[in-house]
């Protein structure tokens, strides 16, 4: 397959927006900085993007202020790579030290800020965030000598990272159309008798080869007519004839997520395994065609799909137990927020990438089937990011 | 190549050790419980091993008491892989939620465990540790309304961590060895005028082909005579003549890291660039000759390679700005306690599997090298994991 690959990285304007939209946020709100910490967020507001995250040993700090470009407050290690991202100044410290590994550094460039006043600065406190520090050293953010009032500015930080941009979209556009090349390829893979974690690895493999970067996340299971767990690693266990697999990946290029599955079912399937899979994508289109940018609700696509899923049922029985919601945003991570629950009043508008992924059990067993599709949200409706799936369970001979 | 694999997972006496050294702890301390929330914490301790931990959206928790074995307490789409892990009870919930999305299930289960007295718990409060759960939730388990007393018992904890069982080093001899077989293939593939990037995606490709289940962390960079950064994901650019370029792998095999990486020289290198390389080499044997186990500590390691790095240099001109330290711990994380730096006081005993990792910059450009080998730690002395780079640069013609 020849690829047209579209441009890694973004303009500086990207960043410059990304970062308006918070001081804005600072200002209407009265704050005088926002602390971040983690990868996700880290990357989004300067373009710091690294795997070296994976080591938890040292702390990264990331300060806006209501003016200006980032700061960053860094291990010495990343400081050729921050150079070439979107912040003004870096203070950076020789990590990991013994007793006080950043957090004293990032006290002191506050202060510094505010001319040792006591400030108010804004926090991610809420769902979906964790600030990536040790506990000693958040005790020490959050005491009083460090003379901060903290604001959790969680929803706020949120909403501006899910709606995307238009360079945001075009590479999740591409690397959803390049995981459904792979998928749509796998039916002519040698598949019978292999095990389960051998077809991961050929996933892993073939992924690469049209052009991911990384198969960052991959899960499935199988199971004669069914499967129980979306989440556990590959077993040994041999494919076989009648057996009903799932496959479901993040994987990632220029650091930009897919998020989708495939179910298949190799030679046959029962009757209810090829209702319950038409009954997943009867609920996924009724939700994309019930989407009214602007006026839709995050908790309207979860009902529309619960009534088709479970029409017999009050939402008070949401037979969701296992999975707990029907699809979420996606981006720079394999799932952002919304979440499509019976909760989530987050209104969907233009801009923004979604999973739509039902969930429902069938069969004696209570098998478990889970169908999932990315899409964007445009002024008029949607547009799918995954190549979309039939209702029909796909048989493989 | 026909690889032997060893076998996966554990004993089930494996996850009984672990979580015994705890409760020896707990009792030694006088401790009621400890909680953990980390991906790397929670499986060392119940075996629960998923890449899902990639979705920031929830959290899971389990409690280890003085005696029995482990509680869970997790979102439901967890429960069926939890159910095969060392757990007793677990404790679920349809997540996520909307306003309490976990902690305060986890603070009703620790509460009825101690009969609603107040209890002092442990916590993961140190360097490279942190609990993995929003702000709000964590200003909830430690304020006083949660009647609990917290001590951190991080130091405690990475020891146990820190000293591999003969069946985690089979893993880790076992993924170095791959690792060292690709590096030992790389200098065949057609090199020349492929952008780095390309040799990135060659790199996973063939690394999965001979067995590794993920290429995790790849990270590495390129240069006329030599390299600046090195935690940069890849450019474009081509390598060319004259190039010397890097490759640093974390790879996986059932949740086991390699941590090591490889230089090598297109066509041909300086003077100066065969030195450093000899340089780091000599720094590495003399760490390693030097470890006598029960006595030799992390900071040993560290001035043996500095002495040699830098000879006209007392301990106050460490020139460890870039990277800060000479090396570190291996095992379910890339990177692990001890840090082989001036200050870490560890002790250096049999079962530790570490990474020897010094750097240095050499040139008039400053340029910088790092060279790394993993070992584990015996009675004797030390092993190799991976298969040891001679003294001199590698030129691939």
């Amino acid at each position: 397959m020849q690829t047209q690959f579209p441009k890694r990285g973004f303009e500086l304007r990207e960043y410059v927006d990304r970062v308006k939209k918070v001081q804005k946020i600072l200002l209407d709100k009265g704050l005088e900085a926002m602390v971040i910490s983690s990868e996700a967020d880290v990357r989004y507001f300067t373009g710091f993007m690294t795997q070296f995250w994976q080591s938890p040993t040292r702390p990264w700090f990331i300060v806006i202020l209501p003016q200006g470009s980032p700061i960053a407050v860094i291990p010495s290690i990343g400081v050729p790579l921050m150079e070439s991202c979107y912040v003004d100044k870096i203070h950076s410290w020789s990590s990991p030290q013994k007793d006080d590994d950043g957090i004293g550094l990032l006290l002191k460039v506050l202060q510094e800020n505010f001319c040792y006043k006591r400030a108010k600065i804004g926090l991610l406190m809420g769902r979906e965030t964790s600030f990536r520090a040790p506990l000693n050293d958040i005790i020490r953010l959050i005491a009083p000598e460090a003379n901060l009032d903290i604001f959790d500015i969680t929803a706020d930080v949120q909403h501006i990272r899910m709606i995307k941009s238009t360079a945001e979209i075009q590479k999740l556009k591409f690397v959803c159309g390049l995981v459904s090349e792979i998928f749509k390829d796998l039916p002519s893979w040698q598949l019978k008798d292999i095990p389960l974690s051998e077809l991961f690895r050929m996933f892993k493999i073939n992924a690469l080869k049209v052009g991911v970067d990384d198969v960052s996340y991959l899960v499935g299971a199988a199971g004669s007519d069914g499967y129980f767990d979306i989440i556990a690693p590959p077993t040994d266990r041999k494919l076989r004839e009648g057996d009903v697999f799932m496959l479901d990946t993040g994987c990632v290029w220029d650091g930009y997520f897919s998020d989708f599955d495939r179910n298949f079912a190799l030679g046959h399937a029962s009757d209810e395994a090829f209702e319950a899979h038409e009954k997943l994508i009867d609920a996924t289109n009724a939700a994309l065609e019930s989407i009214k940018p602007g006026f839709t609700r995050s908790k309207d696509l979860f009902r529309k799909m619960n009534e088709i899923l479970y029409p017999n049922k009050n939402l008070s029985g949401l037979n969701l137990d296992e999975v707990g919601r029907f699809g979420h945003g996606l981006g720079i991570q394999l799932t952002e927020p919304p979440s499509h629950t019976d909760w989530d009043e987050t209104v969907i508008l233009p801009g923004m990438v979604l999973t739509i992924e039902p969930s429902i059990t069938y069969g004696k067993k209570n098998y478990l089937m889970v169908a999932e599709e990315n899409i964007v949200v445009n002024e008029k409706g949607f547009e799918y990011l995954s190549q979309p799936h039939g209702r029909e369970l796909k048989i493989i001979s």
